[in-house]
C-alpha cells in the first residue's frame, strides 16, 4: 500500500506523520516550530522529523503550511510574521530537493479541509465548507475533492467578511467590522476584557465556570461566527459545514449559539445542511497534506 | 459555424435569440411571460418565439429561468410565485420534446454570469463572481467556465449573506437583516419610504434629480452591496467581479459607493481585484444560455 507522510507547519510547532491509503496515521512526530530563526531553519526542522518518522517506502510528502501558498509552484506567496520571513520560501523546491522525494504544498486551513472531506467529519461528501476559528477565522471549501485555491491563492478568508456582530472593531488585516474581529479566540479575549471582565481564562473556560460575562461574550462571537456560516450556506450551498479550530472546542454553550444564529439566516431549501465539529483534531492538517501526497506520489 | 438558440424565461418577459458560435446575437424576439397562466402556457410561449426565429441549422437550444433550477435533469425544484406553478415544472423534458431539439437548463442568474464569461465583461477570465442586484440580489460563480450550482442547486443566493447596514429590516426570504433587505430595488423604494420620501420616481432617478434623502438611501445600499463583495472578494478569491442588474444602472454615485465600501473590507492582496459593470445588458442570459446550449449541440 502506498504510504506517504503528511507534515503540518504552523507558527507554534511542526507535525509529521506517517499515513497510509486508507489515511490511517501510523506514526507521527511534533517539534516547536523554530519560528524566529528563519526558513532554512524551519525547512530543518521539518527535514528532520519527516526522516525521523523513516524514508523507507515513503512515495511523497504533502505540506500543509502557515500563509497564503501557490499550490501550483509550491510556494509561500504571503504570510504573517508568525514565521519570520516566511513570504517567498520555495517550499516545494527545498523539501523536494532535501529529502529527494515528490513533495505538495497547501495552506494549512485547505489542509485541514481536505483532510476532513478523506477521512473526517464529511468522509463521503462531494462539497465540503470546512471553517476553523481559532487564532484568526480562516475557511476552505472542498468541491468534487479539490479545494477552492481562488485567482490569487487567496480564497478561503472568511473572518474578513463583514459580520453585523462585529461592530467598528479593528481586523487584524487592517480593516474594521470582520467576523474575526468578534469570533476570533484573541478577539473573544480582547471583547472581555474591553468590556471590564477580569477572569485570568479564556472565556471559554470562564464561561463553563458560571461568569456571566464570559458567556455573554462568548456566545456573542458564537452567534457572530454562526450567522457568517449561515450565509456562506446560502451563498456556497455546501453539502455540509464542518467547524474546527481551538475555538470550535469552546463547549456546548458555543455551539448551540453558533447552531441557532446559522439556522436563522440559512434559505428554508438550505435547512437540512448539517453543520458539524471537525473530527480529526489537532492531526486533520496533517492528514489533509498526506492526501495530497497520494496526489504527486511516483 | 454551430447555431444555436438562448432563451431567458423571467416572470415578466420571455426573450428567445439565434447565436453564434462567436456568441454574437443574430436574432431576437421578446414577448411577454404569461406568467399567471402556467408552466404549460409559458412553456409553449417559449416554443413558438423559438420557432418565430426559424429552427433551420439550429443544433440545441439553451435556457436560463427563474427559479432554483436542478441543471442535470432540467428541472425547476423551487421558485416563488413570478410565475405560477412553475415549481416542479419539467423544463428540459418539455422543450426538448416540442422542438426536437437537445435542451440545456440553467438558472437565469447563472444564465448571466456564463454570457458575461462567454463575451462580457468577464470575457477571458478563468474564474467570475457575478453580482446581479435587481428585484433581489443574486451571485453566480464561474470557476473554469464551470457554474458553481451547489449540492441542492441553491449556490449563489448573496442576497441572504447577513449585513452590517440591513439593521433587523425584514427579508423576502423569511429571515431578517439580510443584504437583499437593503440593497435591492424594491428595499432601496422602501427604505425611501420609511424615512419619510414622497418622491414619485425610483429613489436612483430621485438622486440624480438631487433628492438628498434618496442619495442616502442610493448610497447606502450601494455601500451595503459593496460592504458584502469586499467580503465575498476575500472569501472567494475570483478573477474579477461583474455587477449587474437593473440597480447596477444607478449611475456614478451608486458604482462610487458601491467600490468605495468594497475596497474598504478587501485584504490587502486581493485589492486589484476589479469591479466591473456587467457589459451584455438585458441579452446576458439569454447569450448564457446560450454558451450552455453549445455544450449539448449535437
Amino acid at each position: 500500500m502506498t504510504l506517504v507522510v503528511g507534515v503540518d507547519i504552523g507558527g507554534t510547532k511542526t507535525s509529521a506523520g506517517l499515513v497510509d491509503a486508507h489515511g490511517t496515521l501510523q506514526a507521527a512526530r511534533t517539534r516547536a516550530t523554530p519560528a524566529s530563526a528563519g526558513p532554512a531553519a524551519v525547512i530543518a526542522a521539518a527535514v528532520e522529523l519527516v526522516r525521523e518518522l523513516g524514508l523507507g517506502g515513503v512515495a511523497a510528502v504533502g505540506v500543509g503550511s502557515a500563509g497564503v501558498i501557490d499550490a501550483e509552484r509550491g510556494l509561500v506567496v504571503s504570510a504573517t510574521d508568525a514565521i519570520a520571513g516566511w513570504a517567498g520560501t520555495d517550499l516545494r523546491g527545498e523539501l523536494s530537493r532535501q529529502l529527494g522525494l515528490p513533495v505538495a504544498v497547501v495552506n494549512d486551513v485547505h489542509a485541514h479541509a481536505l483532510g476532513e472531506h478523506w477521512i473526517g467529519a464529511a468522509a463521503g461528501r462531494r462539497d465540503v465548507l470546512l471553517v476553523a476559528v481559532g487564532t484568526g477565522v480562516g475557511a476552505s471549501l472542498v468541491l468534487g475533492g479539490t479545494v477552492r485555491h481562488g485567482a490569487h491563492w487567496t480564497a478561503g478568508h472568511a473572518g474578513h467578511l463583514p459580520s453585523p456582530f462585529a461592530r467598528d472593531l479593528p481586523c487584524p488585516c487592517g480593516g474594521r467590522g470582520h467576523l474575526e474581529a468578534i469570533a476570533s479566540g484573541p478577539a473573544l479575549l480582547a471583547e472581555y476584557r474591553r468590556r471590564g471582565g477580569t477572569g485570568a481564562a479564556r472565556p471559554a473556560e470562564l464561561a463553563e465556570g458560571g461568569d456571566r460575562l464570559a458567556i455573554a461574550v462568548l456566545t456573542e462571537g458564537a452567534a457572530a461566527l454562526g450567522s457568517a456560516i449561515g450565509g456562506l450556506v446560502n451563498l456556497v450551498d455546501p453539502e455540509i459545514v464542518v467547524v474546527g479550530g481551538g475555538v470550535a472546542n469552546s463547549g456546548a454553550l458555543w455551539w448551540q449559539a453558533m447552531r441557532q444564529a446559522a439556522a436563522a439566516e440559512v434559505l428554508p431549501a438550505l435547512r437540512a445542511v448539517p453543520i458539524e465539529p471537525a473530527a480529526l483534531g489537532s492531526e486533520a492538517a496533517l492528514v489533509g497534506a498526506a492526501r495530497l501526497a497520494m496526489e504527486v506520489a511516483s
